[in-house]
């Protein structure tokens, strides 16, 4: 973990029906919304409603992600997300996010996002966002 | 069915290991998916590629469907979707489906589209698909 | 509306960023697990916890459903759900739910759900359920 | 890539309408299911029926993933995703995917897999299945 790596408040979220297959588990698939989320409530916690964002022209597109699943969930477990974020440079976000229910530990991840402009071109991540980070 | 409604040629996919839930079937969220796959194949062997068609300014959201689910489906079971087409006055579509496999009857749908532009607002379906259509 | 059917308390949800489409606004087939969320929280205040029904061998497939799309939604929006139920004989339950946002109605919703064992059989709702639905 | 790597043709596909998001792209979540798609052809041109292997209580679920994404798709696009498979000890199999569009190489994945019995244990994989990758 990068020293200038900010912990956020855990985001909690219970699995649903539908996130299930027929192994009797939370689809692997389904992890990666849940992370998403947890994303977007953590940047809300640094002040950046990420829905503004866009609507500003600044898209944060995923460019690469690691998951490691240790114990499966079941339909209606309760998930508790706890987040790292960290700058990497001027235009990308590294998230780091452990997943557990109780005391298991369920799954650890590294989701990178870059920053880009309505076209698609990576872009600066706004100043106050690294200030933010960084503090 | 109208009278005006035209036929398609059948759609066929198979259901996706993703796609089932705990009960052992294919969820029933996962049969809009497959029922818009359907229409959008269908719009194409009418001549109108639907991608085109948003990138035009012309949308077709759904606002309203009904489905009945007469027999479950299964992981890797091949579904056949029959869907015939038929315009309701100047800017809506009604789309209804029926899903086989083999020769059971699966599930029965009725799915309407309005032609919307791109601020939301119901707007004439082109000339020349309602024209198709009415062949 | 039924009579007899009981009125719960509303659920609350948010859009997912993964649940919108490229219309931007949350995909028509996203309303479903959230319907299915509403109904397992309904049913759980009822006193019945879909988790152990499935446990012991009682399922609840939806078999029909009908859904109007009056408004669309975007990412973030948070959508309340508010849902009534009631037993239709002694095999079935009837959920109508109608979605909000603020004073917005979002859409309306007719699912139904039949009690069937673990071979896929129609078989009885527990008493108590039709007794908690009739109080 | 491990020299025992079994190369295997290649599995096409369509971006669904319903996998885009608001960025007017696929969601990065919906290259996981086509990776499982993938995966099951991969294993059916060996000869094994993921089907039936969780039919005799044989699962093999995901306890790893790595994924880049270095292109967006955008919906109808039609994606080749080109897989091999090789088998990491008697437990575990590791799939590397590449997806491409044309001549572009759109994403690369590794999912690893472990076999396990229907109580969630590790176990071996088929003798059958481990000759086929090997030959």
């Amino acid at each position: 973990m990068d020293d200038s790596a900010r912990h956020l408040p855990p985001h909690r979220l219970r699995v649903r029906y539908a996130e299930t297959d027929q192994m009797g588990v939370a689809h692997h698939a389904a992890y990666l919304p849940w992370l998403e989320e947890a994303r977007i409530v953590a940047l809300g916690q640094l002040g950046f409603a990420y829905r503004h964002c866009e609507e500003q022209g600044l898209f944060m597109p995923v460019h690469a992600l690691e998951i490691s699943y240790r114990r499966p969930l079941r339909f209606d477990d309760e998930v508790e997300i706890r987040t790292w974020i960290a700058a990497l440079g001027r235009t990308r976000l590294c998230f780091t996010s452990t997943l557990h229910r109780d005391d298991d530990l369920i799954a650890e991840a590294v989701v990178r996002v870059a920053a880009t402009d309505t076209g698609g071109r990576i872009c600066r991540l706004p100043e106050a966002l690294l200030t933010a980070i960084a503090c």
